[in-house]
C-alpha cells in the first residue's frame, strides 16, 4: 500500500489495562490510543516494505496475565485489468439485491441475523441475494450494461426493514442472507471475466443500530448524539451553502437519518480512519471498480474529502461517484471540482450523481414536458470540474419508478432510455425499468421483486418467453442502444454540439475526429415526414448518409429526415 | 488618461484620399487607417503627457486641396468625490426618462428629431425629460434612494417607438427632446451634491438604424449583416454553454434584436474601438458613477470584456452591472467571476443583474409562493467570484410591474421590498413601484407616466398630497427602510446567515462586528403572538433587545416575538 500506516481497533473487556507488544521487525507498533471507554485499544502500526504475507503476533499484557492475538497480513491481490474505473464507455446498471433474484433459498433467513424473511410484507426481506445476481450477470450483459452497482449488501441486522441495506451493523461482513464476502469478491471476479464492473455501495453517514459497537461505544462521540431524538433536516444544500446557520449545518450533518440509523461522527478521527480504512480494505479485497459514496454532503466533508484523497492515492483514478441529491447545477458543482471551491474546500470527488439533469429527464418527458429542459441544464456545465464524468441516471431506488413519473408513457421512457444513453456523462439505469415496471413510492413498492427472480414467480422476465410483448419491445430497445453504445467511441469520448431545442425536438451530436453521431428526440406529437436537416448543415458537413442504429436502417439523405412523433433517432454518420 | 492612445473616426466625402498631418509636438498621429469606404478615415493619435488642452489642428491634403480640422483637447474633469463606484450602500432607482416627468415642454418635440410627442399612445413619447428627473431628484431623495439609473437618453431619432432609448442614433450626443449633454451632466453634478450618484445606460449591441452612419457604412462589416432579416434567438444562455452550435451562437451574437436596431458588430476594431472611447468619453465627461451595461451576452464576448478592462484601467474599481437576463445563478457566474472561466474566458465585469434571484422574489411572493426560493437561491452564492456585488432587484423596465406579478397584493409587495433592501448585493428597485403602479405588459404599458410627472396631471404623486392613502403607506414604509438602510452598516458590508425557512417564515441576520440586524419575514398567513426565537439563539447571542426599524418601536424580549401574517420585522439588535 502507499499509505503503510494502518490502525487498528481492539475490542475487548478492559484492554486498555494491557500493555501491547508486536514482536515483529516488519511491523512496528508505533502508538497506543485510548480512548474513554477501557474496553478499546488503538494500535497504530507501520507495516515495512519488506513485510511478507503472514501471521503478526500481537501480544497483550497486564501484569501476569497475558494473550496473543494473531493479526494476518493477506497478499496484496492484483487488480483485474478491466478493473481501474468506471468511465463514460461504461453504462451502470442498478440492482437492489434484495429484490431481485433469490438464487439461494437456503439463505432467506439466517441464524445470525434477526429478521426473516417475508416476501409479503413490502418493507420486509424478499430473500433477494448475491447468487441471485450471480445467476442473472448474463441477462444483464445481454441488455448490454457494462457494470453493476449493488446497494449496500454487509451485514444489518435490524429487527426490521433491513433489506435496503443502509443500516450496516458490521463494516466488514456481508450479510449471511444476501452471502459471503467471497460471493460478493466472486460477483466481481465473474464480472471482470465477463469485461464488466462493479461498484460498491459505501455508506459513511450512519451504521445500523444493531452495529456491535453500539451496545458499547468507544467514546460518546463516536456518534453524533442528541439529548432526544434529532432527525437531519435532509437539507443537502447547507453543506456549502455560504450563509448557513449552525442550527441547519448542525442539523444536516449530525441529525439522525433514522431512529435506526445512527449517526456516525467523522470528527472522531479514530472512527474516520476505521472508515477510510475498511474502504481501501474493501476495494483492495474485493477488487471493485468503484464506490458509490452514499449521502455524500451529510458527515463532516472535510473527512469526506480526506477518505476520497486517500482512496485515490492508494488507487489513481479509482471512480468515486457520490451521492448529491440537490436539484441544481449550482449545488452539484460544489461536489465536482477540480479545483477549490471559493471557501477552499476540495471534494476530490471523481464523479456526481446528476441530480440537476435527472429532474430535467424527468420534467423533460413528463406530461406536458418540452426537451428545452435538457437544452438548459446542459448548458449549465460551465460550472463543474468535469461533467463528462457525471453520472446521468434516469431513476434509482429512491424516487418513484421512471414509467410512473412519465405518466406510464413508454415512448417517453424510450426517449429518456435515448437521452440518458448518448448524453455527456456516465449513464445509469435502474433494474426493472427496462421491463416497465412502474410503482410509485413508498420505497418498498419502488424496488419491486423482479419478476422470475424467484423459482415459484409465475413468469420469468429475465427470459424473452417470460416478457409480454411490450416488455419485450422496450428490453430489446434499450438493448440495441447499449450493444451499441459499448464500442460508440462519440459517445464515449466525443465532444457534444446541441442545438436550441424548437417545437420540442432536440438535435444534437456526439463526435471525435474519427466518428459522428447525430441523436434526434421528437418530444412533441408532431410526425415529420421531412424534417428539415438544413439548421444542421455545420454539424453535417462532410457526410452524406448513416446508420439508424435504433432501426437498424440505412439512410442516404441528410437534407431531410422522416421522424414519428414521441420517438427518436440514433444516426451513425457515415462519409 | 491612462491609455494615451486615441483613435479618431473621420468622416467626408472621398476623405480616403487625403493625406493627413498633424503639425503638434504633444500629439503624434502614428498611423492612419483607411477602410472598404473611401468617405473614412481612421486616424491613431498619440497624446503626449505634456500636452495642454487646447485645440490640435489636423490638415488634410490632397494635391492643391487642403483644409483643416480643428480637434480640442479638452481638460479631464476632477471625478467628484463620491463618484468612485456604486456599492452596496447604496440603493438604485431605475427611471424611463420619457415617463418619469416633463420638466421642459419646450422640446417635447424637437426639430432635429423625426418623432414627435404623443402622450396618447403607449408607445409614443409622452416628453419626460432630463429636466423632469432633475426637478424630482428631492422626490428621489426623500424616498431615500442614493442613485439614480436612467434608461438611455442618447439620440434615438427613429420615426417611431423611440422613447425608450435603446436605438441610439449618435453615441455622443443626448437626445434633444430629453435635453442636452450639459443637462445630463448638470443631473450628475447635482446628484453629487446630494451625496447621490447616477449609472449610465450604455448600449454595445444595436444602433437605431437612424444613426447618422446607417447611411454610409465605414465597412459592410461593421454591422453583422445577414440575407435576409434575422433576429437574434435571445438565448442569453448561448454564450456560455460550452456545447452551443455555431447555429445558436450565431443567432445570438449576430442576428438582430429587431427591424431598426442593426446589429453592431465589434468585431470589427474600429467600431470596438470607437464604442469603448465613447464609453470611457461619458464616464469622463460627466462624471458618472457606474454603467449599466445593456444586453451584456450578446455581443462578441471578447469585444465585451475588453471594454470592462480598457474602463477599468482608467477607472480602478468603476461599477459597470451587466444586464444578464438569465434566470439560473450557474448561468450568472459566468458572466460574475473573478477568476477566468473554466473555458478561459473572464468577463471583468463588476457586477451582474441578479435575475436568477429576482425570479426567486416573484416567486417567493408571488400567489402560494415560499419564501424557501430566497433561501435556495442565496444558497448557490458560492459560484460566484463576488455576490456582494449582485444586483439585487424586484423591477424594471421590461417585465410586468410587481404589484401585478405579486397578484396585486401590496403586502406581498412591502415583503418583496425588505428582502431586497436588506439581503446581500446592491438593491435596485424601479420608479413608480414605490406608489403601486400594477400595469402588466406590452412594454409601453410597464413604462407608465409618473403621476405629476405633466402640468395638467389630475394628481401629483411626487407630493403627500397627491398619493392615495394606500400609496402613501406604501411610500413611506418604503422611506422608512431605505432611509434607514443609508447607513445601517450590517447590511452594506456585514455578513449574512440565514435559516431554512419553516412554513414560509424566513429569518436572516446581517452583521458586522459590531451591528447584528435580524429580519424576519413572515410570507405565511399565520399570526403569530408569540414567534419562538429560540432557534436563532446562537445568532442573538449577547443581545437582549433591539429597535424594529419598520415600525419604530423597541422591542425588549428576544424569546418571543409577534409578526403577524404577511409582514416582516428588521429589527436593529441592541445589548
Amino acid at each position: 500500500m502507499v499509505n503503510s500506516d494502518v490502525q487498528l481497533l481492539i475490542h475487548g473487556k478492559n484492554i486498555a489495562d494491557f500493555d501491547v507488544l508486536i514482536p515483529n521487525k516488519n511491523v512496528e507498533l508505533k502508538s497506543v490510543n485510548k480512548v474513554a471507554n477501557k474496553n478499546y485499544l488503538f494500535l497504530n502500526l507501520t507495516i515495512s516494505k519488506n513485510a511478507t504475507p503472514g501471521n503478526v503476533i500481537i501480544k497483550f499484557t497486564k501484569g501476569k496475565e497475558s494473550f496473543k492475538y494473531v493479526y494476518e497480513l493477506k497478499p496484496k491481490p492484483q487488480r483485474a485489468q478491466n478493473g481501474q474505473a468506471v468511465t463514460s464507455e461504461d453504462v451502470i446498471y442498478l440492482i437492489t439485491p434484495d429484490r431481485f433474484a433469490n438464487g439461494d433459498i437456503t439463505n432467506d433467513s439466517t441464524d445470525d441475523t434477526l429478521e426473516k424473511v417475508d416476501r409479503y410484507n413490502e418493507n420486509g426481506r424478499h430473500g433477494g441475494d448475491l447468487q441471485g445476481v450471480l445467476d442473472n450477470l448474463a441477462y444483464i450483459e445481454e441488455l448490454g450494461a457494462t457494470t453493476i452497482w449493488l446497494n449496500p449488501v454487509l451485514e444489518n441486522d435490524q429487527p426490521a426493514y433491513s433489506y435496503h441495506g443502509y443500516g450496516i451493523s458490521d463494516f466488514y461482513k456481508t450479510d449471511t442472507r444476501f452471502g459471503t464476502n467471497e460471493d460478493y469478491k466472486k460477483i466481481v471476479d465473474v464480472s471482470h471475466k465477463k469485461g464488466m464492473k462493479v461498484i460498491m455501495d459505501q455508506v459513511f453517514n450512519h451504521c445500523g443500530s444493531g452495529h456491535w459497537w453500539m451496545n458499547d461505544l468507544p467514546s460518546k462521540d463516536w456518534l453524533n448524539q442528541w439529548d432526544t431524538f434529532t432527525r437531519s433536516n435532509f437539507t443537502n444544500i447547507a453543506s456549502s451553502d455560504p450563509y448557513v446557520s449552525s442550527d441547519d449545518y448542525e442539523l444536516l450533518t449530525r441529525g439522525w437519518f433514522d431512529k435506526n440509523l445512527p449517526d456516525l461522527n467523522l470528527e472522531n478521527t479514530f472512527l474516520e480512519t476505521y472508515m477510510i480504512q475498511n474502504s481501501i480494505w474493501w476495494v483492495t479485497y474485493a477488487g471493485i471498480d468503484g464506490i458509490r459514496l452514499d449521502t455524500y454532503p451529510y458527515p463532516n466533508k472535510h473527512a469526506m474529502s480526506k477518505w476520497m484523497k486517500a482512496l485515490t492515492a492508494e488507487y489513481p483514478g479509482f471512480y468515486m461517484v457520490a451521492e448529491t441529491w440537490a436539484e441544481r447545477a449550482s449545488y452539484l458543482s460544489y461536489w465536482n471540482n477540480d479545483k477549490p471551491n471559493r471557501d477552499g474546500y476540495t471534494p476530490h470527488v471523481s464523479s456526481i450523481s446528476d441530480y440537476a439533469l435527472y429532474y430535467s429527464i424527468i420534467r423533460a418527458f413528463g406530461k406536458d414536458g418540452d426537451v428545452s429542459e435538457l437544452y438548459k441544464t446542459l448548458a449549465e456545465d460551465f460550472v463543474y470540474g468535469n461533467a463528462a464524468n457525471n453520472k446521468v441516471f434516469n431513476g434509482n431506488h429512491d424516487v418513484d419508478r421512471l414509467l410512473a413519473l412519465l405518466d406510464e408513457n413508454v415512448d417517453k421512457l424510450k426517449l429518456s432510455m435515448v437521452f440518458t444513453l448518448t448524453t455527456r456523462g456516465i449513464p445509469q439505469i435502474y433494474y426493472g425499468d427496462e421491463i416497465l415496471m412502474k410503482n410509485k413510492r413508498p420505497d418498498g413498492k419502488v424496488r419491486q421483486d423482479f419478476p422470475g427472480g424467484w423459482k415459484n414467480d409465475k413468469r420469468n422476465a429475465f427470459t424473452k418467453e417470460g416478457r409480454t410483448v411490450e416488455e419485450e419491445a422496450v428490453f430489446n430497445y434499450i438493448k440495441t442502444i447499449l450493444n451499441w453504445r459499448k464500442t460508440a467511441s462519440s459517445i464515449h469520448n466525443g465532444k457534444l454540439t446541441h442545438y436550441q431545442p424548437r417545437d420540442n425536438v432536440y438535435v444534437y451530436f456526439r463526435y471525435t475526429e474519427t466518428e459522428n453521431t447525430m441523436i434526434i428526440i421528437n418530444n412533441s406529437n408532431k410526425n415529420y415526414n421531412d424534417f428539415d436537416l438544413k439548421r444542421f448543415e455545420k454539424s453535417l458537413k462532410g457526410y452524406n448518409g448513416g446508420k439508424d442504429i435504433i432501426n437498424d436502417k440505412l439512410i442516404d439523405n441528410l437534407d431531410h429526415i422522416a421522424i414519428s412523433k414521441n420517438s427518436a433517432l440514433i444516426i451513425e454518420l457515415t462519409k
